[in-house]
């Protein structure tokens, strides 16, 4: 028995207590996905589903209100009525575009370890994004500001396991036309990791590049040999590209930067009430802009993408983390596969507050991103309200399910020594193995260890307070906002960008496109 | 356009209101599991453990505390030491154990839509069993009383996602020698679904079985000819069965009804701090234990379990839904296949609220357990505290879950006609499905509809009372019981029951074995 050794349990719990933080050796910052990927529908009927979104485009068309656009489809052979700015293609132009599409895309951020590939197989993710408001325990639910923006901003580069920096919440109090310079300077000085640009017009994405470019110390020639940035293109489901995401497409493609194509096809209300229906949709509306891009540059980097769920029929309200948005994704990533390309998937939720409804939602949803073989999860934590609010205490939680997910992509070790017969051994029937060899050899990287989750028990929780896990979240983000910021960037640099959004300011700034 | 109908959009959206409830044709009582079991190992490590697991009985072995089960196992070919009740099994034995085990179980519940086949591929779920406390948000945390346990029962009648009943929460209130008169009697006549006996002894479990067969019509014979109950049998980690647990193997399968064998290996603490070293304990101790049975009855219906998390290392406190039980759960599936058994796997949460994080645990342990292939899955609703209490609100919340894990049950429609071309051709762009062709026909059934999930905007959920999902979960349950009961029994079965017990009683009860 191990207690006849010379250190008394008590004494072992006790090192354990000291020493069981920090040591795992976990790489939450490259991710590949360990779940082979579930199907939907058999494979005839996924490709089914590819003929047909084919045939919504040669025989229905999409609407494209963009001219430059239509020229490029006119070019690329498609059939353009200028009238009614509906464009039909042809099935050869897709499979023509689908051919030139990289299948891998590698992205530059601010240091090599923050560098991401983007294909099938790997797990890239993003929390909540695109949200008007912000709200948390503290401060209440208020309309985006760009300071919660760049709360926002820290917070994402604070985490490992999220890997690209998305617009969390939309910084209302800065005027559109200078919105763009104070969220990209908050991107680039608050984190090396991968920035995001908005699609509102040339004027503003040609800023943002500028911008990016001298900030990574590049020439226009260097910055386009690469992709530094990525931006998200939504179609306007059904069947219709707008001016600001046909010029993201084309501006994007040009300069060698990421496009993600994500139709959002809500079933029932801006896309067909089924699952199939609405993949269709969505499939077709992405393959066109997909296409857009290939005839502006072939070979730029470009991303499949898919956010189908379902409405509420009885009030039209979009849900999430539904049995539909789950087929949905699974059904999203059979199509992704068929064309090879790397593509985008969200998790979600409905609730209004960070309560069960809201965990579970959000974690059913996430699980059908995991296991459709997705690329980039994207509103993985803090998205609440179905992408009204990020609540800066849901941020946190979402970020202990992400970690286990990111835990779930390591091995489980099961060499020899691991199935511990040795160990078995030693611990005799009745005893246990706290001090046992086999587990102090292990004990410090053996388990994950929570950030948020409080496992005392009930007496314990209570004399702390009875606090919950949104409580718990609360002090969590406080605490690492009140740290120094653990990314410092070089001076030179700032200043040249402060300089350049002064100047752009004097000048007037970019109105945003609509 | 779908708005040049006769029918204006308004119109057939209050349509939509009226009709969409209560139209899905889904059948919660029977669930295929429809995902590919996803594995920890590789197929080799696997067999690896497995045949580790046979080395531990051969060469280890484990103490078996009761002398009339170290008789069967020494009959069996076991080499017995009678002096420290070890018993050394061959590989053989376990063997010829697993070759008349059978793979497939009937069970025989109240009714026929009740039945359950015990195998692999099928899903069949219970709410979370055998807590010593109860809690809502009314009456507060306490100590489980009968009232409690039927009331649970009540509430796991009522959902059809739920097929088996296990005992949700400890009658504290009622002595030892008489809870199993009052938890049997509330099983029976409060629900037509499985029951659930304890294994506290032969003599308490003859008297559940009298009581059973008597309420089910059934002569001895009859009772004995197929299985109508099941127990839980959970080994003492490491290496141990103590005398009520083996005589309740020897008990059920003597009478062909069901034991589930479900080794509890924490690991680091009554099992090793690997994965795959708990796995290696618990399939040792499942062996054993399966072993007996056949020894007891060849043939007798057992199925497998495991329920192996890990503890928190810094405080020994269990811990559930980690990354470390999701991987164990993958692993215990393996090797349930491996030997080709039914088996049961736990989901779990160690949270002490129904908050995110009870969510967030008890999802991430139940994917496991769908992930993993597991026949049955128990402490799927309710369960917090890591088992020491079963709270009503987070048993209607974790409800919601499950339901939409019964849907994902289901296939997802892929006909041509749900593919839509038509409708897409029908909605030009910029417009909506609501009120197409394709939308009306299929809009009552085409989406799961929310139990307690509150699908509205943040305006109109605050106008209702700002409630969480446990407010609304509150409600909801007291509703359920303030409905009058949907089971009601024969009165003279009823009659017949009480009785017995009164009988019983008058004769001093049965003291539970320890």
């Amino acid at each position: 028995m191990v207690e006849d050794g010379s250190r008394s349990r008590r004494g072992r719990r006790a090192k354990l207590q000291e020493d069981a933080a920090d040591h795992r050796p976990v790489n939450y910052h490259s991710l590949d996905n360990p779940f082979t990927p579930v199907p939907a529908f058999s494979d005839d009927r996924a490709m089914a589903i590819h003929e047909t979104a084919l045939r919504v485009l040669q025989e229905l068309g999409i609407k494209v209100l963009l001219g430059e656009a239509r020229d490029l489809y006119r070019r690329g052979g498609a059939l353009v009525d200028e009238e009614t700015h509906m464009v039909r293609i042809g099935r050869e132009m897709v499979e023509q575009a689908l051919a030139t599409a990289p299948k891998s895309i590698t992205l530059k951020a601010g240091s090599p370890q923050k560098d991401l590939v983007l294909e099938l197989g790997k797990l890239v993710v993003q929390p909540g994004a695109g949200a008007p408001h912000a709200s948390d325990l503290i401060r209440g639910r208020r309309p985006g500001s760009i300071a919660d923006f760049r709360e926002f901003t820290r917070l994402t580069h604070h985490f490992d396991v999220l890997h690209m920096m998305p617009p969390v919440v939309e910084a209302q109090d800065v005027p559109a036309n200078l919105r763009h310079y104070a969220m990209t300077e908050a991107e680039l000085t608050l984190s090396d990791k991968l920035p995001f640009v908005y699609s509102r017009g040339t004027p503003q994405v040609m800023d943002c590049f500028e911008m990016i470019r001298n900030f990574r110390g590049l020439s226009e020639k260097e910055f386009q040999q690469q992709s530094h940035c990525y931006t998200i293109i939504n179609t306007n489901s059904p069947r219709q590209l707008d001016v600001p995401m046909a010029q993201g497409l084309i501006d994007f493609a040009r300069n060698n930067q990421v496009s993600i194509v994500t139709p959002f096809c809500l079933m029932g209300a801006m896309a067909p009430v089924t699952v199939a229906g609405a993949l269709t949709l969505s499939h077709a509306e992405a393959l066109a802009a997909i296409t857009l891009t290939q005839l502006a540059n072939p070979g730029a980097p470009v991303c499949y993408g898919a956010f189908t769920s379902n409405v509420d029929m009885k009030s039209g309200a979009p849900a999430f983390g539904t049995p539909e948005q789950v087929k949905a994704n699974f059904g999203a990533g059979q199509l992704a596969r068929l064309i090879g390309l790397p593509w985008r998937s969200a998790a979600g939720c409905a609730a209004n507050i960070n309560d069960a409804q809201a965990a579970h939602e959000t974690q059913m949803s996430a699980w059908s991103v995991v296991l459709s073989g997705a690329t980039v999860m994207i509103h993985g934590a803090g998205w609440i309200e179905g992408g009204l609010t990020v609540s800066f205490e849901k941020f946190i939680t979402d970020i202990e399910m992400l970690q286990v997910f990111a835990e779930l992509c390591t091995e489980t070790p099961s060499e020899d020594s691991d199935l511990a017969f040795e160990a078995l051994a030693e611990v005799q029937p009745g005893g246990h193995f706290f001090g046992a060899t086999h587990t102090m050899e292990r004990y410090q990287s053996a388990f994950y260890q929570p950030m948020n989750y409080d496992w005392s028990n009930f007496g314990t929780w209570t004399e702390r307070g009875s606090k919950d896990a949104s409580q718990r979240a609360s002090e969590h983000w406080q605490a690492i906002l009140a740290s120094p910021p653990s990314f410092i960037p070089s001076a030179d640099r700032v200043e040249e960008l402060e300089s350049f959004i002064a100047h752009r300011t004097e000048a007037g700034g970019a109105e945003p496109e609509s």
